[in-house]
């Protein structure tokens, strides 16, 4: 998603240079060569020295690292942002790691697709039409959030503000709940000695439903962790609701399953602008 | 379904005449305005009167109803088949209804998507490259269902044969299971007070992930009784994985959760026949 990010960046002209670091140096060279980036930077540090905007594109386990690698390189004008999926766990490194330039880091968390990383998928309108929410602290300064917020608007997103609690907890139910449960479903299909046949007659409901589930394992191991109380409440009252229709379907009621799938069918078809018929 | 598959029929001029026949008149009488059926019949036994093949493709639950009413009109070398997603139940409807002429069943069951039904979204090319099972019994002819099996070769689908028992207990794990989930999630969400503000910000992953929520509730409420057992012992193994995810989240133990998202992210990106990179 950084690639995006500096290729959004990019193609609108709201960058000057843009300078990039990842820990596989093969990575910031390519990004050169592709003319994603200006300069790929040695460490974290240096590219970091001289920005007037610094991004943290990075699994959220990685976070508190590398602000406490920024935390010294930063100018004194300059601001930090992020794309991390939690902002709990980033707000409070963040916090911690840059004292006084804590007032210049904007949480933000870009909700786009990109199960799929490799800077060859880097997509300049990725976030045409998506919401990015940004999770200003009451320490962070106002014009300075709005800047983060006009960049974000300048890349075609929709940018809605939240605290980073409710946002975490908002994330549990419509992201990270629906990670792990496909990670869950392929993984119970995937261990089964008939896996290979069974995944040979999948058909594209299946397929749609699982696409999440090839995500980045480090990713959303960390994601899960960062968000694990909200995340673990959604999953103990998704159970319950599992264990309902279990108890339907060994009791054969019709009711209950009928119930909970219009109930789904409603809010899925709201979701997409139809309406309650067929 | 029955809409694209008589669509995949004419274009591949499979078919002298389609008559069609939907327990909703207006259907059939748009059927032949759309130029989908040559003609519609007023009730199902006068729709599989004089036909070379009569196919059912109705919600599984409504099968033993149908099969009794087609059972008088079959002529002496009519071919009956369905396009069912559940097999045992209708091979057992089929049994009971037909007699004699259940030797001229062919249970089939295309796995193609269509959570969006209506003629209006019929396709001729959606079964291309689609895998359909087809599940004589021992008791089926073998040249009607090598017939059937040509039939649906022609449509450009792939067929594979099976038992109805091993192909409702696959099933269970590569659809049916994915369908309750996805029902259950999106029934579990929208059923909280701030669901609309958690929808709203729903990114392309749910969306996926939950599309097929917005199958019909009443063809999923049939599916789901149908083949309770196997759905059932494939839920509880889940449910089961989903607790090793909390006791995980509540340890905050990574280990756990790294290995289950490794399993699931190589399995689901081998099925797009991508590498273990990424």
């Amino acid at each position: 998603m950084g690639g995006s990010f500096a290729a959004a960046l990019r193609r609108r002209n709201l960058a000057t240079s843009i300078t990039g670091y990842d820990v596989d140096p093969a990575v910031g060279a390519r990004g050169v060569r592709m003319g994603l980036l200006d300069a790929a930077a040695p460490d974290c540090e240096q590219a970091a020295r001289q920005a007037d905007l610094v991004v943290l594109a990075a699994p959220v386990g990685a976070m508190p690292g590398l602000l406490s690698e920024i935390a010294g390189a930063l100018g004194p004008t300059a601001i930090a942002t992020d794309l991390g999926s939690t902002k709990v766990d980033v707000v409070s490194a963040a916090r911690r790691a840059l004292g006084p330039a804590f007032a210049r880091f904007v949480p933000a968390h870009p909700i786009a697709g990109g199960e799929q990383p490799g800077l060859e998928r880097a997509d300049p309108n990725l976030f045409e039409g998506c919401t990015v929410v940004i999770a200003p602290t009451s320490e962070t300064r106002a014009d300075v959030a709005a800047r983060v917020e006009q960049l974000w608007r300048s890349c075609g997103a929709h940018v809605v503000r939240m605290d980073a609690d409710e946002h975490d907890r908002m994330l549990a139910s419509v992201s990270h709940l629906p990670h792990v449960l496909a990670f869950a479903l392929v993984a119970h299909i995937a261990g089964q000695p008939d896996a290979q046949r069974k995944l040979a007659l999948a058909g594209p409901g299946f397929r749609d439903s699982t696409r999440i589930a090839a995500s980045s394992p480090a990713m959303w191991r960390d994601i899960a962790l960062a968000n694990r109380d909200a995340i673990g409440q959604e999953l103990r009252a998704l159970i319950a609701v599992l264990q309902r229709v279990d108890q339907a379907l060994s009791a054969g009621d019709p009711r209950i399953l009928q119930e909970l799938f219009e109930l789904a069918s409603r809010a899925r078809r709201q979701m997409d602008g139809r309406g309650d018929g067929a």
